[in-house]
């Protein structure tokens, strides 16, 4: 891997998502050597990916080059791979391009599509993990508007105007919402001689509310803001096929798609070669202590979405979101640098920031605590917490100017076909 | 392809560039019915292809989609389609959507590249002429440097880190420019384990000069900026194979690397269907005469770099760029609305309003008629006039502030891998 030895103790960080890249952009001040893996050349904001799918930003807005995150240190490397497994006797992580020892390793894999063992749903699905995925998708979207505006058989044009979302999670609201908007305000200027009172969204959730890991008072406003912007929610409703365009349920809803979109679950993503019993079977996280060590090693760590951490609070670990990674990333800075000093380290202890989700135009909700909100408001603080989190001035500034263009002019600037959806199969290479 | 009858006459516009843009966006206000077809959803503005290249832009900054243009007009359509031929006995044109008769044609289908018949060339190399062919390229360059990093053995870095170019005309020149940009300004920093100055630039011509369509002074000066920027330039040379990464020419020169980009000319993409005579056979361009009627028709137009007018000035046609397709375009315009009103239609007359070529920072050339310059006063005209050319003020803005800051910061920030190059043969996938 051209990485020379030298006498710092060497740092591998596999992975640069939230996780990761909050533990890596610290460590690079410290006496360390540094080496960060992961199979792209940027970090994503994945909570943005949705608005690349909806035509509403580019990849240059959410994505951030992570040579440029980690250069400031002497002592770092990046290595663009894939990891294919550790060897933890040998202290080895083995890549696709070549092995690498490690003083401390850091597992930061996150997570990756879940489709609960269902094989036919995940070979025919769209999903939206990662950039190339959210650039097919919005590629996929407006073929089939081309699509549906020639087309003279009236079932096949349902066909491709309706869209039907499974997982009422976050990404999958924000995600219909998009949809919604583009029907509601874009699309209409962009295609006069189609009827859009055609066109359907459905969004369907196994569980009895939308955002369930959200309060009920989230939810019933989420609900409120997506029905009122036309799209339709089946609660109680377990997708189990997609086959032929589809959409078998467990109930009598059954819809013929062209645009299936599976945002049900995700599952850890672990890397093979470490005791088979540090992973929990059914989550696919790692147990760690409250230390983020991976239970029967001390010198491999998790942190992020590939971690489990029970506590009295969280007994099935913290939620797979943003924060629990990104506080993670830095408590651990803070024990590896009481570590190299021989200091004993300290417990990790989860501050729940609060969750959110936008709908769409003016319209959000917020769960900080005891405040729950909804609306305007909501909608103006999901905007400005995302753009906080955005990595660089540039990133914000662009995206930030995007969104004023876009709500001022009823518009979404990037509907191009840049990626034309040939092969679905292209689609279905997961990437971590 | 689902388009009423109506009493209006129908103009068909085959093709979305510089020429078909230019004639569609006025017509639409006219009393024709208006269909526009072109294989993208969207205006590229090719003379900053090279900077989406060189991550300096995103697809977004340059590309317009194609709806939005004509959506102004009632009578006005669009299709996303493949012309596959015309026949004007039954004055139709088909596509893989289906057929569509005309009263007025005009082909504006461009050009495609030129490799003079060699066909190893073709296969091997990479080429620019559209968005998703910019793309593969930014990505190729940005793997071809993940590999450099970790690869021992210096005969494969040596290669990975030679960038060879074949035809120096502006295409080419701004491209060498670019890459050179990045290796002196920012991928230093990006990769500190890198000693860039094993990065090879090489620029080949077989005429004896750089930028040949241009004026000697502005060969000169473009000579002297590349060389400066360590860009190596063979002139008199001709490149004859490229295969096994190794580039052949016509002289001793002989050069091993895993990047051959092909910009050593363009040819005109006609459509099958006319009469074999209308289209000059090595151009591949139609004759048309001082109208934009191709030869022997009186209902079908030829416009842009499609279109070859011999006039006393230019024997051989007009230049393939953009001004000329952009003057024929509004001045088909104005002789359709004659030919509409029962007035003669109007010769057209070519206003050459000079060409340019940027190098890099603060370095460009302008030919303006007796006036030639070149430097930084230039280089700010270069900028100045090709965001006035871009479509809408929010792709304006964009690129104004990307430039802006990317010229502060010494930075391109759209570095991102996210159209990983696995199969060159996808890009031999030649589009109008």
């Amino acid at each position: 891997m051209n990485i020379p030895y030298t006498n710092l103790p060497r740092l591998v960080i596999i992975g640069g998502g939230f996780a990761g890249v909050a533990l890596a952009r610290k460590m690079v001040k410290e006496n360390v050597q540094l080496v960060l893996l992961d199979r792209h050349n940027y970090h994503t904001f994945q909570p943005l990916l949705y608005q690349v799918s909806t035509s509403s930003l580019e990849p240059d807005s959410i994505a951030y080059p992570l040579r440029k995150i980690i250069k400031r240190g002497k002592n770092t490397y990046f290595r663009m791979t894939e990891v294919t497994s550790i060897d933890s006797n040998e202290k080895k992580v083995h890549t696709a391009i070549g092995s690498i020892t490690y003083d401390y390793l850091v597992i930061a894999t996150g997570a990756r599509t879940n489709f609960f063992g269902n094989e036919t749903i995940e070979k025919n699905s769209m999903r939206m993990k990662n950039l190339p995925q959210a650039l097919n998708l919005r590629s996929l979207l407006l073929e089939n508007l081309e699509q549906a505006v020639i087309t003279t058989d009236p079932e096949k044009r349902k066909e491709l105007l309706r869209f039907v979302l499974a997982g009422a999670g976050p990404t999958g609201v924000e995600l219909a919402g998009g949809i919604a908007e583009l029907q509601l305000n874009v699309l209409p200027r962009d295609y006069p001689d189609m009827d859009f009172s055609e066109m359907e969204i459905h969004l369907i959730e196994g569980a009895d509310r939308v955002l369930p890991p959200m309060s009920t008072n989230a939810s019933e406003k989420a609900s409120k803001f997506l029905e009122k912007m036309g799209v339709h929610i089946h609660t109680n409703t377990q997708v189990t096929n997609y086959e032929s365009n589809l959409v078998s349920t467990n109930t009598d809803l059954s819809l013929k798609t062209a645009t299936f979109i599976w945002s049900a679950g995700v599952t850890g993503a672990p890397v093979k070669g470490l005791n088979a019993d540090t992973i929990i079977p059914r989550a696919n996280r790692y147990k760690v202590n409250e230390y983020n060590q991976i239970e029967g090693y001390n010198d491999v760590y998790a942190i992020g979405d590939i971690a489990l951490m029970q506590t009295d609070e969280y007994p099935k670990g913290h939620p797979m979101v943003a924060q629990p990674a990104i506080q993670q990333g830095n408590h651990l800075v803070k024990n590896l640098k009481r570590h190299l000093k021989g200091k004993p380290m300290v417990p990790f202890k989860y501050f729940d920031k609060g969750s959110m989700a936008t709908i769409g135009r003016n319209k959000a909700v917020v769960d900080l605590g005891k405040f729950r909100f909804g609306g305007f408001f909501a909608w103006f603080v999901w905007m400005f917490i995302h753009l906080w989190f955005l990595v660089g001035f540039r990133n914000r500034f662009v995206t930030f100017f995007n969104w004023t263009y876009n709500y001022i002019n009823y518009d979404k600037a990037a509907r191009l076909i840049v990626r034309p959806f040939k092969n679905k199969e292209e689609n279905a290479i997961e990437r971590v």
